[in-house]
């Protein structure tokens, strides 16, 4: 029988991959994934076999992989940032059980909330909530509540999934919701393609973020009533009294 | 002048590192850190100079890091898991600005949220909290809120500093906030070491885990309602409906 390793590649970049994760796509016979993550785990090791699908088209990729890997060949599916973190670790471990004798290994990454926090300076320095804002699989009166429920606890926050060509006002909705506990001052910040080419981040206040375009290749960041900016970087303190 | 890096080691084993990471360890002069996270990147960097402080002397390590910088050095801080989340970046960026011309990079690793659930399976496959229970910087009203506000969010939680010799009793304490709200048979995990040698993980109930005691090399998952047991993995799904 063989192994699927669920591998998060970081940003597709090689310098962000790990050396686990290198391991388990030199090691794999075919590499599985969304086509744009298939295009860079290929770019990085060519000549593998790759069965890549669109978005939407999740699962389909979760039974192919898991079916190739019952037949033992050793299986790589790429997933951008973290393997678990909005990732396929999860729907492939739903669907495992529906084939018996596969083996399947997470191999954990660098997720954006992350590779983007590194580029702003360390606005997670202190506890902090992940949150998609995309409604396709979450009804948005549950991301609603997890909205208020991070600004009630004062977390930092990183948000995901912050817009979309079908969701455009999400993230307006979003600063809404916190812009009920949280001043308009709260240090923010974007980042765009963090660790690729192109990459771009910047501070800005949860006001100006209430009225800022992003799209989905951008993670948000939502500043604590500590998160300070400092020079130019958005610095969540730890404690020390500094 | 020279450059202060500030690096996430994730598990401290090479295979955990970055490519980023291990960059900016080769070209490090000096590498500084707590004593167990030095000795980590000695090992994998052999015959540099180091200079370790034990733990509570944090900040005497991020002041002789960005003189050392100032002096024109090339300097690596070291850090357990990701440069930010509770590591280093928060307070070198804080001092930053009593040491001009220093440039500081902060450079992400694999967190213990994500190599922890990686061992689990897929716990943070959605909307989740980080969240330290150690009262050391921060007063345990403010983690309990944010405990209250985690739970009534529905949110998977990973808890990390989930107990010390002097807070042996922070995590029953913890699981007593959480058990307001979230029912005892909501599905945990354990996970101790995570990629280092003796890993090891579990999963347990939160009734279970309210009677278990866990030392500082723990990192605890707390399922959100969604969250299942399947076969054995820890798996919040992403909302497919499996």
């Amino acid at each position: 029988m063989g192994e699927l390793f669920i591998v998060g590649i970081g940003s597709g970049k090689s310098n962000s991959l790990t050396g686990e994760a290198r391991a388990a796509l030199a090691a794999a016979q075919l590499i599985c994934g969304y086509t744009v993550y298939v295009e860079q785990a290929a770019e990085m090791f060519p000549g593998k076999a790759v069965y890549a699908t669109p978005m939407m088209r999740e699962l389909e990729r979760c039974h192919y992989a898991l079916a190739e890997a019952q037949k033992g060949k050793s299986i790589a599916m790429v997933c951008s940032g973290d393997a678990g973190v909005y990732g396929m670790a999860a729907p492939v471990l739903e669907l495992l059980p529906q084939y018996p004798g596969v083996t399947v290994r997470v191999v954990a990454g660098v997720t954006a909330a992350l590779s983007g926090a590194a580029l702003l300076g360390a606005p997670l320095g202190h506890d902090f909530c992940v949150i998609s804002l995309s409604d396709l699989l979450t009804p948005w009166e549950t991301i609603e509540k997890r909205l208020r429920c991070a600004a009630e606890g004062d977390f930092a926050i990183a948000l995901y999934n912050p817009s979309s060509k079908r969701r455009s006002a999400h993230l307006r909705k979003a600063c809404d919701v916190l812009l009920e506990t949280r001043r308009g001052e709260t240090v923010c910040g974007i980042v765009r393609n963090a660790g690729r080419d192109g990459e771009s981040a910047r501070l800005l206040t949860l006001a100006e973020l209430r009225d800022t375009e992003v799209d989905m290749l951008t993670t948000v960041f939502i500043g604590s009533s500590q998160t300070k900016d400092i020079g130019g970087r958005m610095v969540t303190p730890r404690g020390y009294g500094l």
